[in-house]
């Protein structure tokens, strides 16, 4: 009645972080067909991937284990990879601060993820404090855009930059962090995303972030 | 360097849906101690558990297997079991809707999970359509809130009610449900219960719930 996909090892290290890896089985060709996934990702670091690390910044919080190389995995590629720094997970999910008349202008003029001038990228994983995560909707909302403009700050830098937000905080209790956000950009346009973290970093949103990593990156040619 | 905690395998029914399994390992119990999960909890509906069914009633779409126990295990709990009918899953999140002031009266009015006379108990897992989650926050906040008073009709039954709201959505793409809501309550308020959820189920903000099963069962004593 049932066929095994596939096998997760659990395992803890000597600081008690949970790590898994999986095991392919001959029916993961199965579990890939049927399963066309849309929304899950894993960001692999470690020594493969056509992304090259440049750089690995921690602006606040542990840092991340330096790495060569990131591959961006979507659900239904998930395989077996017996020796990775580390693996960083995400789900994209409906948005929760965006009304409709920003909706509406988002979409008129963001970018798809690779477009072939958009050689540089950045993977800034961030985690948000209690403090954040107790407050109601009304307020959390307020800060993220009346008090913040993290939506105003984003839309002046689009086509620019694309980017895709991979949510980390319910896929389990025990994320590293709460949001992966991926970023793609031309070379041309490198100083105008640092000139955009940099505002965003300078908002009141950011007096909630306890660990944020920046992570940039230039894909193989 | 590492430590094997448990292994999950993942295995496909007939209709391609995925399950999984664990197999316990003898370093598990080191796993069980370091992780005292809070937010995750597991639905396992078989023979096992305090909660015998008394009925299982499908309101829209696919029925869930008829199941004679239910057992509701947090994360840290969560161990092998050889047989069982099926396994839900959530997490407790943050709220998605709620505002300050509503906030504030509903902590003043709720009562906890486990009160000794609350030996009835229900989980109404539903899912919402594409519809929804297409919306942008403002206009689910108005469909639930402003249109359905999904809040005010809950408060209307506070504190003989007591309840406990899951997120499965992000959990993974391929979640069964969107959410699982546990509620508790005395034999004597049976009919209060109904009435809230004949309340909810008449409101516009259930139009576009597509899957909704109601199962309803007494604690064994």
């Amino acid at each position: 009645m049932y066929k095994l996909l596939c096998v997760r090892f659990f395992v803890s290290d000597h600081n008690h972080s949970i790590h898994y890896a999986y095991l392919d089985h001959k029916l993961l060709g199965l579990y890939e067909k049927d399963k066309m996934s849309t929304r899950f990702f894993e960001f692999v670091g470690g020594d493969a991937g056509i992304w090259h690390v440049l750089r690995t910044d921690t602006l606040v919080g542990e840092p991340l284990l330096e790495v060569r190389r990131l591959d961006v995995v979507s659900g239904s590629k998930i395989k077996s990879r017996p020796d990775v720094g580390w693996v960083l997970r995400g789900i994209t999910s409906n948005e929760r601060y965006v009304v409709r008349e920003e909706k509406s202008e988002l979409v008129a003029k963001q970018q798809g993820l690779g477009r072939p001038e958009a050689t540089c990228a950045a993977l800034i994983p961030i985690r948000k404090n209690a403090t954040w995560w107790a407050l109601t909707q009304d307020e959390r909302r307020s800060i993220f855009e009346e008090h913040s403009n993290h939506i105003k700050i984003g839309l002046h830098y689009l086509p620019a930059v694309a980017r895709r937000l991979h949510h980390c905080r319910d896929l389990s209790e025990n994320e590293p962090f709460d949001f992966l956000t991926w970023f793609e950009f031309a070379p041309a346009h490198e100083s105008e995303f640092d000139q955009m973290v940099a505002e965003l970093r300078a908002s009141e949103e950011w007096k909630y972030i306890d660990r944020e990593v920046d992570i940039r990156l230039v894909r193989e040619t």
